[in-house]
Order: structure tokens, then sequence, then C-alpha cells
């Protein structure tokens, strides 16, 4: 190992290339620290777009950056691919699987990943959204249940297969949802012979009584009626009970109902990631139900003013008392305000200030051309709101070229229904059957290659 | 199973959805017929770009097009994903996996897949590029390469990272050197801090005594003084005899070499699918050592005048006794050729042509803005057959959003050194260590996530 900083200047360590840690190792630029970003991925996930991926509209590359690419003109700042198995808070030092890095200042930003509640045999069976990964599997269970519904002349099983249930009615949810309606009815209008697809089904489960909870009831309800007009089934206050391979149990205060279905996709629960849990220990401090480390007002954790807990893995107070949504501008928000705090502690100026989140808004997509948006205290809903999500997604995406492209690619699948990213590729965890039917693998060797 | 044709119209089955069985199927469109064309991938591949998904250029979906989305105009055509597991030859149908595809014209063409030349062990150390799957995991073990340097402080083991050793110099092995080369020089230029990318070693391994043995000798010298001065070595009259996981065995008259390496990339040799085995056995025939069927001049197999075998899996005379090159112009031929004898079976008419190909010529990028090119008997080196290599790779791509796409993101590449396909994601056969190192694999749970 040889990550001693060849200067004096104090050694910054950023964990995870998400939201929260690029947005703290970019405002250090100009900073007289040494910053090592850490992650074990080498490129910074664009993850509202995700869903994009899944539904075949983007491919990978054009939601990605490379790390090293995105901080390849800092020269404060090093890009460490690494993997992170504990810490010592006593001899300030992180350590890696191979090895030990040493800091000054510590920023933990490594977010979350999938919570099923309990359920963790669901996570097989219904997959969630938060890497590249998953969503290279989701994508291949969308086109492989059609492709297999093509071939099914069992009339019952067709319309199993053609069944998709979306259990979470957040913003994850209801855009899977929108997209899931456009492939069905626009994208694959023409592609079948023995199917219709707009047969399909989609069905969104929410537990809590709206949709897209977290926007005023109003705008919720707008949402909820678009999302009807799409086609798509919403069943509020409902709960998941149980997943199988061929049906979810649904359950609401007035009855219990049993769906056939071969694809379950989860958009539920999060928790925060396991690193959190690790580092509580370190620090003698308790994880909440979620999993999150709870920050003291400026972001540092009790005992520790060198070591702070940023994004989805910290537990911060909001100004209504409770804990702050999971939301990229969030961990955006309080990468700036720890940038600017280590700055200040770095040139010996006072900082005590607090963080305040600033919420400016929020906004989602329902299937093609409208979306739903509150931008400050006023509320859109349609065409307009699809073009400003469209706008602020496009201004936030990192790179100049994957801006271009993903506009270009947007205009050409808005104008012609396509979304020519649709590849079924292999899947690294199962292989190519859906659970329950281990018999129908296609990794034969006796099969006809893609050459 | 649901697959009968509704009409009278004679029943053609092409099995494969590469540049051969899609050219079958395309050609087919105002015949009185009724196609399935069979493939256990749902798009088809633009194989000749496929290195430049493997270093990165490029996204997998800018050079793969779904297959339902290619024939959605076309309505005597079914795509169908399916696992071909035997032939019936006399009852005339295609086994599958799940069923039965009855056929009055059958066209394989399956294709291939890399050949160790009976070290199938060296398929796991020495990955081949024939998938997109392939694409990903070379991707993944060049970048993956560079990082492990970076972090590496030992200058031997540093050295053996940065080794590349590609074995094998037809196009596929020179098109991965030179894009390799620029990575090396270009693209991770400003990337990384411990390590100078430039200082990578990569040699290209060849049996034969020139590189690009296809093309005249005068050409291939030129290409290989041109390879060079990109900094790569070339090793021809050389074998390879053993390849372990840090290192290759080089064997040639005058000497015996070892090099140290991490990496080593597999270009050197196809065999047929094994469908092919399967089919000859089915009707009686030898297969050539390359696991090639022998066809008759009209393309169609011994004592089957009904069943055609085209592209790779084919082993078809040539105009001086040799078998026909595994090159995408002569699998496109061959499915125009039958395509028209089919047309005129089914209409009655006389068809007693024999197959002739004609080579219009073949070109190889060498790196950045340089290629070699022989059309006709004219032989070009250097930018201006660049371009040429460029305007025809672009006008054969089969969507014209991708083309755009693909247009543009080169135009950008090219002006800015810029890679941003170069994501090292998770590799589905093997965990994400390099062979030989299995405590170094960061799938763990305690990892910063890249949310």
């Amino acid at each position: 190992m040889n990550h001693q900083s060849e200067r004096s200047f104090p050694r910054v360590v950023v964990i995870g290339g998400g939201f929260g840690g690029v947005q703290v190792a970019k405002r250090l630029k100009r900073s007289p620290v040494q910053v090592t970003l850490l992650d074990r991925r080498n490129f910074h996930l664009f993850q509202p777009l995700l869903y994009q991926v899944a539904t075949g509209g983007l491919a990978t590359s054009n939601i990605a950056t490379p790390l090293r690419y995105m901080f390849r003109k800092q020269k404060n700042c090093e890009v460490l691919l690494a993997d992170v198995t504990g810490f010592d808070l006593q001899r300030k030092v992180v350590i890696l699987r191979d090895g030990e890095l040493p800091y000054d200042q510590l920023v933990v930003a490594a977010g979350a990943t999938h919570s099923y509640f309990g359920h963790e045999e669901w996570s097989e069976l219904a997959p969630g959204l938060k890497t590249i990964e998953d969503a290279a599997e989701i994508r291949r269970r969308i086109f492989m249940s059609f492709e297999r519904a093509e071939r099914e002349s069992d009339l019952e099983r067709r319309s199993e297969l053609m069944t998709f249930v979306i259990v979470g009615g957040g913003p994850t949810g209801v855009e899977l949802a929108g997209a899931l309606a456009e492939i069905a009815h626009h994208t694959l209008r023409n592609d079948f012979h023995h199917i219709d697809p707009k047969e399909a089904r989609i069905v969104l489960v929410e537990a809590a009584p709206h949709i897209l909870a977290h926007m005023p009831e109003q705008l919720s309800h707008r949402a909820a009626e678009k999302v009807r007009s799409l086609g798509i089934e919403i069943r509020t206050q409902t709960k998941v009970t149980e997943i199988l391979p061929d049906r979810v149990t649904l359950h609401s205060a007035e009855k219990t109902e049993v769906l056939k279905t071969r694809t379950v996709l989860w958009g539920a629960g999060v928790k925060a990631n396991p690193l959190g849990k690790l580092l509580a220990e370190a620090a003698g401090l308790e994880c909440d139900r979620a999993g999150r480390i709870p920050v003291e007002p400026n972001l540092s954790i009790s005992g520790h003013p060198e070591l702070f807990v940023i994004g989805d893995i910290a537990s911060c107070a909001g100004e209504d008392g409770h804990p702050l949504p999971g939301l990229a501008p969030v961990a955006m928000q309080q990468g700036q305000f720890v940038a600017k705090r280590i700055d200040s502690i770095a040139r010996n100026k006072k900082h005590d200030h607090v963080f305040h989140y600033r919420d400016r808004g929020s906004m989602a997509t329902l299937g093609r051309s409208v979306a739903v948006a509150k931008i400050g205290k006023r509320e859109y809903c349609g065409f307009f709101a699809w073009l400003m999500w469209l706008l602020v997604h496009l201004m936030q995406i990192v790179q100049f070229e994957n801006r271009m492209l993903v506009l270009m690619q947007w205009i050409w699948n808005y104008f012609t229904f396509n979304r020519s990213a649709r590849l079924i590729t292999e899947s690294p965890s199962s292989n190519d059957s859906h659970p329950g039917e281990p018999n129908t693998t296609p990794e034969s060797t006796a099969s006809p290659s893609d050459s």
C-alpha cells in the first residue's frame, strides 16, 4: 500500500462515490487537503434514471460515469477501488480488505440497499433496483416474460406471465410501472404473433393510503388518476404477505387477494449499507431500525468531530423532527455542507453552523411525457412537469457527453416508441430461468449462438 | 406449442440470428413462405465492433439490435427465443428444449464459438470475444488490472498487472491490441496517481509468419509496422504452450519465453457451434476438424436438398479449394443465395445455381485512426483506410438509431480520447477476482455501495 500523502495536508477519506461522496470530493477541490475517494465500483451511477435502464430505454453507460474520469483534473483527489471491512476510530484508520487507510477526517457516504422487511427470501423472487446489475436483471425478467408468454399456449399460464406486480408506490415503483405500461402499449406493439402485449396486467401495490406519499395529497391523487389511465391497477393500503415463484398474496383491511404472476419487482424498502452497523459498533452508537447512523446537527457523529456521515446511511433529523428522506438532493446538500466544514477546519477558520436541508421540491414521471412535480409551493401535473423533469435530470447527469447521448436517445425513443436497449443478457445470480422453473434454462451447449 | 403456420405456405425455419440467418429471413420478405427465426438470444449482435465494447468505447446496446424490432414489419417472419437440442431429419422437425418445430425447409446458421485447440482449461484464464458477456468480462479484466496496478507497491507484481498478452494476430487480436494501446496512452493518461498507464506492455502473439495473415503480404507488413509504432510487441511464428494465472509460456523456433502477466485475451481460434455435430450425426455426415459441416455447392447438405447450412458453421469450399473464412460477408452472401433458392422453390421456379463467394475485400483498424484495407485489387494503409472502415461499419449497423449514436460516440471519443463505457461490472462466471487471486474478491456485504 502506498497511499500516504506526499504532502502534509490533512488526509480526507470519503467512502462511497454516490451523490453525497462525489459532492464532498468535488467541493474540496481548492481546499488544502488531500482527498481519497473510495468505492468498490469504478463508476458513479445516476440512480434516478436506473429505471430507464431496467426498462430498456437507456444503456448502462448512459447513466454511469467512471469516477476516475470525473476526478481526472482534480489534483488533490485520488480515486481508489477498495473494499472497506471495518474502522479503527482510535487509530483513525479505515480497514480495507487488503490494507489500511489512515485519515484525519472521514466521510462515510456508503448509501443504502434494498430492505425486504425481514423477508430476505423474497430477494430472489422480487429483485429491487439499486445497481446496474439489478437493472439488467429486471430488464431480463420483463422482456423474458413476454417471450415466454409468446410461446405459451395455456391461457392461464400466459396471463400469469403477462402479469407484473410492482411492490412500492414511491417514485421508483411508479416510474417502473409507467415504463412497463409504455412497453406493453407501444414498444412491443407489433413485435409478437401470438400475444397482444397490450393485454399485460400491471399492478402497483402500496402499503400507505396514497402512491407518491411524499408529495402533497392533491398531487398524489392526480398522479394516481394519471397512472390508472395508463392501464395500471393501484392497490393502496395493501401489504404483500407472501411471494412465491408463481404468485403473490396481497392483504388489505377489506380482503386477501392472490395474484398469479411470474414477475414481481421490488421498490418498497431500503436499509442502510451494512457498513453503517460496523461504524456504529466502532463508535459505540445505536443504528435506527433502517440501519442508519444518528448524526449530530453538524453531520458528525457523537464523540467524533472528525467523522461525518451523510446520505442514505445517515439518520439526520429534519425540521419536523423526522429523519430526512433518502433522496439525492439531501445527500448532495449534506456533502456540500461537510466539504465546507472540512475546508474551514483545514484553514483554521471558525465553522459552527448546523445543517439545514432546503427542500427545493420533488418530481416523478408517470409513463410517457407526463410527470408530477412540486417546486417550492407550486404543483404541476402533465407535460410541462415532464419537460421540467427531463431538463432537471439531463442537467444533473454529470458528463456533457452522456447528457447529449441521453437526450438524443430520448428524443429518438419519444418519437419512435422504441427501446433499443431491451437486450436480455445473462444473469450473474440466477441462470436464465425464472425462479421455480429450473427446467427451462437455455444455458445449453447445444443451442444456437448469437454469432 | 402453437407454431403451426395458419396458412399453407411452406414453413422455413432459420436457426441463428447472426449475419447469415438475418439475411435469409430478410430476403424472404416477399416470398410465399412462412419464416420462423430461432435464436437463444433476443438480439442480433454486430460482432465486428464487439472489441469496441470490450475496450469501453461503445455500449452494448450500440451494437445489438432486438431481433423482434428488426422484423416487426415483416409479416411472414416470426421470431422465437428457443433452445435447439436436436434434429429429426426424417420427420422434418427441429427439437427444442420444450417442444418441436416442424419445417419444410431448414437453414442452420448457428455460428461459431472459441476454440482453445484442446486446452479447454484456458478458457477461464484467457477469455475470447464472441458474446456481449465476453466483452463485459474482457472490459472488466482490462480496467481492473490498471486498478490493481495502481494499488500495488511491489514493482514486479505491478508490471505483471500492466502486461497484456493477446493471443491471435487476426483482425480481432489486432483490433483489441490497438484499442488497448489507445487506452494506455490516451484514455487513462491522467487517471492514476501511482502508475503511468503508458508503461503498459502489450504483446500480440501469432502462430503464423504474419499478423493479418488473410491480407496480402505487403499490407500485412505495413500493418505490423504501424502496430509496432503504437508500442505493441509482436511475436510471430510463436505458439502459446501454457497459460497460468500469472504467466504465459510462448514457444518459437528460436526460444521459449515466459511472460509474467495477469491478463491474457484469446483471439486465436474458432470452432463451429456444437449444433453442427448434432446435425452432422443426424444426417450421417462427418464434420471437419473445426466442427463445421461440409456443404454441397448449393449450400444444402448431402441427401437433404431441403436443408441448408451457412456461415461459420458451414465448411464451404472456395474457388481455391480451401474452405471459405468465417467472415460476415461470407455468411451474408450465403444467406442471400439460400433465400433466393428457397424463393425459387416456393414459386416452382428453376434454380440450379451454385454459390460463388465474391471477395469484396477486407479491412482491420490499427488503433486510433489508422486501418489497413484491401478493396478489390487495391491496398490502403492509413487514415483514409480508417475512414473507409468507419463508413463501411456504420453503414452496416442495422438500425438507423444505433448508427447515429455510434457515430456521435465515435466523434466524441475521437476528439476527447474518452471511453466512457469503461464500467467494471460484476461478472457472471467468476467473481470479481482474477484467477489465482481468490482472496481479493470485493463481493462483501460490508463494502460501500455505488449509490
